[in-house]
């Protein structure tokens, strides 16, 4: 998906809004559990089909389904072969913090996007250029770099300074050189609003795949307010707050009544 | 894998050479792409019957395998319990890169250590403590974290001095008091086998994952001048130099070939 067609569903929606798919065994509804082959599958599809109104990408986190082995990446698999071929304007993004040498990050590169059609993955940047490059070489196709992350232990080494500058800076700086506004997003978490103005003075157009609103404590309002730019520039995304919204019959439907109350925030901020 | 358990194995074998497992399909020799309905899985049993005699250690790549779909997964899941079962006493490496704030860390570390019985998975230091922590509580697992990586993009952010410190040594410094040398080890890539001097000062008693030898320009002497310890202390891999010896019938007596002449090199320094 091209930066214009995704502003484009972020302008028709009123949303910037991605909903995480982290499918947990332990929290996955128990009439999911004993009906369905692929209670994974069958849920994420339940919840995708229910808030695809409120909401313009998903992100399946990897690991969710990794931990389930085979049957859990066919789940992994059938989920993002079931946005693309059902939900063709929805962005979905590969979750999965990849990033090796570069004929290996050329692998994932293919596997997510040439095999699983995903039009995003995110992407760690420690081994630095030619980890991320071999994501940047696919019309059409984003990686989102860690920059800033929501977690606590995003102060061990995203804040130490050389030259007077944090670490995360030189990840926005030094990254945002290797590719356009067109390939690259970064991860910048949402526990931290207030740094969005610093990020926003060393990427003021690029969009930011924003993690931590709902379940780690961050503010929707503040990430609006130091995140917007004159394209929206923004994906903040909601998992746990959202697909565990409720977990009887009608997970569904709450899930959605969560996603709608998120998008009308955001609304607010686009009108 | 205990440490105790891994030094023994080199000691028997007076080798601490790791097989790279990176599975190429433009690689495998034609009459196993042509011979067997899962030529990925084929050709590494045979690499590993014909090289386990030389080396301690395995390392599947898991990009390799990620870039084929659900068939390479099923080819990973193999591999890995074909190594388990049949040579329990090779450590076996999931080098996956991965890392993740802790609840998705803790999924990825469920996959990889219960699901698949891997002794140890790389992972990257980039989000800090709660993201390898959780790969730290198996007894008898390991994570080996990136520090100073062998690739040339190592430099655009591994080197970023911080009081005057490089960035990969505050990884060392600060990822060793999260856990032991029981548990831990690091990547030192091989193709800067003179730092491996600074590398033994700040963690002089940890296993260094190598790479960087053979195709990627590294130097077995120097990197063992630098980087033995008393308890060796070194796992080396080589990937391509082995796993593509040749490209004939005699593909797997290549190999072994090219194994044993690396494991006698080691000898030397071992003794």
């Amino acid at each position: 998906m091209t930066r214009a067609e995704l502003i484009n569903q972020i302008r028709g929606k009123n949303s910037f809004l991605c909903v995480g798919l982290d499918p947990d065994m332990e929290k996955i509804p128990k009439h999911i559990l004993e009906n369905s082959d692929d209670a994974i599958f069958e849920f994420n599809k339940q919840i995708i089909d229910a808030t695809a109104p409120y909401c313009v990408a998903y992100k399946p986190n990897a690991a969710f389904y990794e931990a389930y082995g085979i049957n859990g990446l066919k789940s992994f698999e059938k989920t993002i072969r079931y946005l693309d071929t059902t939900y063709k304007n929805h962005f979905i993004i590969a979750d999965s913090k990849r990033g090796d040498i570069g004929n290996t990050s050329t692998m994932y590169a293919h596997a997510f996007f040439k095999h699983l059609h995903a039009d995003a993955v995110t992407v760690a940047p420690y081994m630095g250029k030619d980890s991320v490059e071999p994501f940047l070489k696919f019309k059409g196709k984003w990686a989102i770099v860690l920059a800033l992350t929501s977690n606590i232990g995003a102060a061990d080494f995203q804040f130490l300074k050389s030259d007077g500058v944090e670490l995360y800076k030189h990840v926005l700086k030094t990254v945002a050189s290797w590719g356009t506004e067109e390939n690259l997003m970064f991860v910048v978490g949402a526990t931290k609003a207030n740094m969005l103005t610093e990020v926003r003075s060393i990427v003021p157009n690029h969009f930011l795949l924003v993690p931590g609103v709902g379940a780690q404590g961050g503010s929707l309002d503040d990430v609006c307010e130091y995140g917007l730019n004159k394209d929206i520039g923004l994906l903040i995304n909601s998992s746990r707050g959202i697909i565990y919204a409720g977990s009887g019959l009608d997970f569904a439907e709450l899930a959605a009544q969560e996603a709608k109350n998120i998008q009308q925030q955001m609304s607010k901020h686009i009108n």
